[in-house]
């Protein structure tokens, strides 16, 4: 061990989950020395800055419902009362719905749960929606290619206003410059934290140990620098949770799969800049967020660059990995082309003509029942599973993972809500399904 | 397709999942036509038969009860009723508990649950235990190493003689003959499937299909001796499920570790033949399937060749891994003797210098409650997860399998019990997690 650190806690990745977790962390154990790494030159640089940058209240489930409900109300609480400018933008969120599509049980109860927990929303009927989204087509009567495409006829909105978009990245900054004014630990970048270190409890010095009638615990990392040795290891990775917990023969439960963004500018388009001051549903004037009814497209405002990011949900088709790779990310021109493009350009054909100026890749992680995990075992502190909305679930899972490792039996979020610290984890999971995913 | 072939069905994998699943089908649905694929040279040949061979009814779960208690009762139908020999043998399966674990509350609910559901079981106290088993040690006094291993002593013994060992490859013979009666289509072996094809339905034929906006449906496999198309695609590949599922986006929600079998002679030693031959618990008068209080060890007798299998339940320690590699396939000696012989040897000194005679390893499959997936999507048969325990649940999940594919509601297993077919599928699961796992 001479050649080696001590810590008191490793949180290994520097993404949104990493340093809001190493901030709580810090704050109610502020004795300890944490030490936070990321294997790129800066935190936030992976998946967290390659997604969709929003954030919702919107869902079905009461766990994701409270979840977000509380760490939105954070990021307004950071941005209007600390003063921290996160770019936060209350565009709202709207998915479009056949009639099929909303009158289905599971829109029906989703809408049924979010009056339950007093979650806003509003419907919009097809004719409001056609004077409100300048360009929107709502009728496919007689299009063929409509109907190759299995694309289902816009007839309503159901849209929420307390959701918006943000920078992730400056969110990152914040948890990060708070954990640095209360730690002395400098955090890390450019570190690999290659393998979890899995040591017998108490330790014999036997060779090949642990064995299988040892208790063991995880005791620290190997990385590209160096052995560092920690009493709790924590996994803020993400989307690469398994290529740690794997090897040990723990079960993150969560795996991912390859999510693309598109950036397209308005430009000299005047249908796009139209679509982009929509009128109605925000303070700002512009189009929300918004879900198509089909093929799991979706689009979001770029407003300081008058554009659009396109986003799609990826399901059958699309593979399964445990590891990064660099074709992670890198977009998919084809992808764009044919399978993104025709179902935007059909429902909003100002889209007509339009092609990526800029575009990239991440990994989006998938966890069963699309609620995260938050566990404590075997010296690991796995915060994990967000399911492509770790931006909106960072500060509650953060605070959940302090509670759990403090021991506490309940978790308190922002606002003085509580959840029970274990109803995150595996083995005393107590969470409703989520049926809205994107 | 010109140089393709065309079946209604293929089942990949011809392990005891894969035929007995293929003969329900062809049993049931006689006009179609079934062609089963396996990569060894013939059928059962992989993990079926590197399991321990036996099967159990004492399950905590309802459903895994059901399960298996109307596969067993198939079995002893086979045997007995038909006249097929399996060398199914009741020797019983015998958990050698210590004070706290008998009392621990997760073993007092599974003696319920086994109540409830009128499967047999007996209690033996020490005494009992010491007097049945020759040479058991119940008695870690003053023993340092066995308190360093941190073993648990044994106190009571939860022993079920409705359960046994049988020959695995002689019950894969029986389904495989029964459905080379019925079918015209001969088995294939020496076949590697290599991918499963996902195609756009219907085909528009544009290149790089499917796109999103496309249905999408397996069509068939892509093998190492060519193309072959079918309406629906088995899988039956047991641990080996993500390799063919992940590539096209399908969750199996599974993953695998390695497991070894280590085989023991009694041979001159007169301790290993008076504990084969213990008294009390069967028929046979012979040691029971006996799992020991810690670290996972357990054996069974092998009463043909007067010997013992010894296996350890793997956790913590080792990897998970979602592809098969060459080194699943051989044990390894140092975990014999570091991680199993001390155990075993602590517990029946009588295996004191015991040296393995033949040993393999294979692929245990982990499902997140430990139930088996039967479930019909996009194409694809899944019949998968039975957790260490495919040979004791192959019957029940086979005849769910067919039932699924015929879209019955229900599916009637041997004996006439009946069971939601959608009760095993990932979307409409409704099972109770399993807690007693080997």
């Amino acid at each position: 061990m001479s050649d080696s650190e001590t810590f008191d806690i490793v949180v290994v990745g520097a993404g949104v989950i990493g340093v809001a977790t190493a901030y709580y962390l810090q704050k109610n154990n502020p004795d300890k020395r944490i030490l936070i790494l990321d294997r790129l030159p800066a935190a936030g640089q992976a998946n967290t800055a390659m997604s969709a940058a929003a954030v919702r209240n919107m869902f079905a489930s009461s766990t994701n419902q409270l979840l977000t409900h509380t760490s939105i109300k954070c990021i307004e609480h950071i941005q209007n009362e600390i003063g921290y400018e996160l770019l936060f933008e209350k565009t709202g969120y709207l998915w479009l719905l056949s009639d099929d599509q909303f009158n289905h049980e599971s829109v029906q109860t989703w809408m049924k749960r979010m009056e339950t927990s007093g979650i806003h929303y509003k419907v919009f009927n097809k004719e409001e929606l056609k004077n409100m989204i300048p360009g929107l087509n709502v009728d496919f009567t007689n299009d063929e290619e409509a109907e190759l495409m299995n694309l289902e006829e816009v007839s309503y909105g159901l849209f929420g206003g307390d959701c918006g978009v943000l920078d992730p990245t400056r969110l990152v900054e914040f948890y990060l410059e708070e954990f640095k004014k209360i730690s002395d630990v400098k955090p890390r970048f450019g570190v690999d934290v290659e393998e979890l270190l899995l040591s017998a409890d108490p330790p014999l010095e036997l060779p090949g140990e642990p064995y299988v009638w040892q208790n063991k615990l995880v005791t620290g990392v190997k990385t590209n620098k160096g052995v560092i040795h920690a009493e709790t290891v924590v996994i803020a990775t993400g989307a690469w949770a398994n290529e740690l917990l794997d090897p040990i023969g723990m079960n993150s439960q969560t795996k991912a799969k390859k999510r693309q963004m598109f950036v397209l500018h308005a430009d000299e388009k005047e249908g796009l800049h139209k679509l982009l001051d929509s009128k109605g549903f925000n303070e700002l004037n512009c189009i929300p967020f918004t879900i198509l009814p089909s093929a799991g497209v979706y689009f979001r405002p770029q407003l300081q660059e008058r554009g659009f990011w396109i986003g799609c949900g990826d399901k059958l088709g699309r593979a399964y990995h445990y590891k990064h790779t660099p074709s992670f990310d890198v977009a998919e021109s084809s992808y764009y082309e044919n399978s993104v493009y025709p179902v935007l350009s059909k429902y909003i054909p100002a889209f007509e003509g339009s092609r990526p100026v800029n575009s990239w890749g991440g990994g989006y992680n998938y966890s069963p029942d699309a609620i995260p995990f938050v566990y404590y075992e075997n010296g690991v502190l796995v915060v994990n599973g967000a399911s492509g909305s770790g931006i909106m679930k960072a500060d509650a899972m953060a605070r959940i993972a302090d509670a759990l490792y403090r021991g506490e039996e309940e978790a308190e979020l922002f606002g003085g809500k509580k959840i029970s610290s274990s109803a995150l984890t595996i083995k005393d999971r107590d969470v409703e399904i989520e049926s809205v995913v994107i």
